[in-house]
């Protein structure tokens, strides 16, 4: 029998996450729904081919009713499937300045980074898909604070790899039929309360129908390009906040001469770094401490969120406490 | 009586436009729309005050049935106006490889550049709205080039500069009616048979309702980031364009060396200037040449539009025709 191509889609882009590892254990995060249930799967092919140990890891937010039951299913499909070691990590999400589901996200990271620790995991697989990408994409546009909001999601960044950002959402519905996995579906994934719902559910398709198919491919091949141009602008902006940093502020003179593009991710890292909060400090902030250096006529503070305001003085530019 | 919101946000674009010009003519584009009529107004009031001779000029493509008919009117229009000259100026548009609409503007811009020209007009005004700009965005996300095809229109290029593109279309119809000017209404602008006419009346309300009010905003201000973004980026790709290149190729080693960002843009600029055209060089093409510089193992030469062929041969990268 031949493989199923949706399989072999998700297969692919596993091969290619544990092509480089060491010998440690992998951990697959799985909600139990198609996309991390599919990964699962793949991983326990590739990697039990190399000889890994596969270890499921399920995440309670304990945020909905019954979030425990359905861990313990998940837990025992997990093993069920062949996973080498299961577990359930709980997490309890804090309401901090974060949206409900920022918070929980960055829960949920938090958790799986100790986990992988514990257990001197090579690598967390994360199961996110095309789809989810060209979804993050739509959001960011949303949030117009330019290419860094366009950039999606990374393919890798400390312990985690998301192997399926080329594989379609329905690709891992699908491998779960062929293979007799029966995904678990998430009720917040219809609430259309949520704007990543919405997206999926209303502007994207509409996307389809009127600028054509293969949007979501698109939209992902495009984060993939700006995630690129982004890191190379930040790591040129970081050269220069080096260079202009003086004991008491920035120097004033030699930030001005440099390029737009530069100058205001310099102002944002710091701004930043002296406790703006990131997701507060809007492209307006920047460019009203931008005009600070290059539109300079004596011009009063700016006030940036976290109670900051940025000044000129004595030719440097300073971010003090306004309190 | 005080000055209405409308004509002020048209007017305050247009003052910026005007600020440092010289004192030659300027040249107005209008095709009796509400944008291009609302920008001839104030480009009236604003460049009378300045002493300043402007000439509104409306391009005749002869696509539609009655244009001269309807160029005459608007020059008519212009004249009753105040505008110190009229003319209108008649293009013929050959279907090259373009799309209608691409040829349509290739067109129109170059007898409009043509004109100034001959004027010796210091300035060529155009009357491209935010919510063109935001169309324009969204257009660009449809060709998945990257940044670049999210960076939309320049404020200024050449002898061309957009002084609305902080104003919303609304603005400019409503400026209309509080002049008593009557804008023409473009039958193109509601036939979706256009992709730009769906993205403005499906596409952007879509957004809107779902996303949030003020999407356009949004869009518009990312593509003003992308721009400064991508013009720095370019820049930096053509220095390392300059420190590779040999007589007959690419100096492969020291370019593999380079970070993506640059890399892949070196790489397209080296095509497009050995003849592969633009439009039809796409980032997939651009990421096999790459792999001739990075997984090179012997591989044959990739293909590329415009009958070319990228090479690795002595360390060198060529690209040769392939017939």
């Amino acid at each position: 029998m031949s493989l199923h191509p949706s399989v072999a889609a998700v297969r692919v882009g596993v091969r290619k996450a544990l092509a480089d590892l060491g010998a440690g254990p992998v951990v697959v995060a799985c909600s139990g729904g198609p996309d991390s249930l599919a990964l699962l799967s793949a991983t326990l092919f590739e990697g039990h081919k190399r000889g890994l140990r596969i270890i499921g890891v399920t995440v309670d937010h304990g945020l909905q009713e019954g979030s425990a039951g359905q861990a313990a299913r998940v837990v025992a499909q997990m093993g069920a499937m062949g996973a080498d070691e299961t577990m359930t990590v709980t997490v309890s999400v804090s309401s901090s300045g974060l949206g409900p589901e920022a918070a929980a996200r960055e829960a949920r990271y938090a958790v799986l980074e100790e986990v992988a620790d514990r257990l001197a995991a090579s690598v967390v697989l994360l199961g996110h898909t095309l789809d989810d990408q060209a979804e993050t994409v739509l959001l960011g546009l949303t949030r117009g604070s330019g290419g860094r909001s366009l950039a999606g999601m990374r393919r890798a960044y400390g312990v985690f790899a998301r192997p399926l950002l080329d594989v379609r959402r329905d690709d891992t519905l699908t491998a779960c039929q062929v293979e007799g996995l029966e995904p678990w579906v998430d009720p917040h994934n219809a609430d259309p309360g949520f704007t990543r719902v919405r997206v999926r559910t209303r502007v994207l398709p509409v996307l389809e129908d009127e600028l054509g198919p293969g949007i979501a491919q698109t939209l992902a091949r495009t984060a993939d390009q700006l995630r690129d141009d982004m890191e190379l602008l930040d790591a040129f902006a970081d050269e220069v906040l080096a260079r202009v940093q003086r004991a008491d502020g920035l120097d004033a003179a030699p930030l001005a001469e440099q390029h737009p593009a530069l100058r205001r991710r310099v102002i944002r890292a710091a701004a930043v770094a002296a406790g703006s909060p990131p997701s507060e400090l809007f492209h307006e902030h920047v460019l009203a401490v931008d005009a600070l250096l290059t539109e300079w006529r004596g011009q009063k503070w700016i006030d940036l969120p976290g109670h900051l305001r940025a000044v000129r003085r004595d030719g440097l530019l300073t971010f003090e406490l306004s309190r």
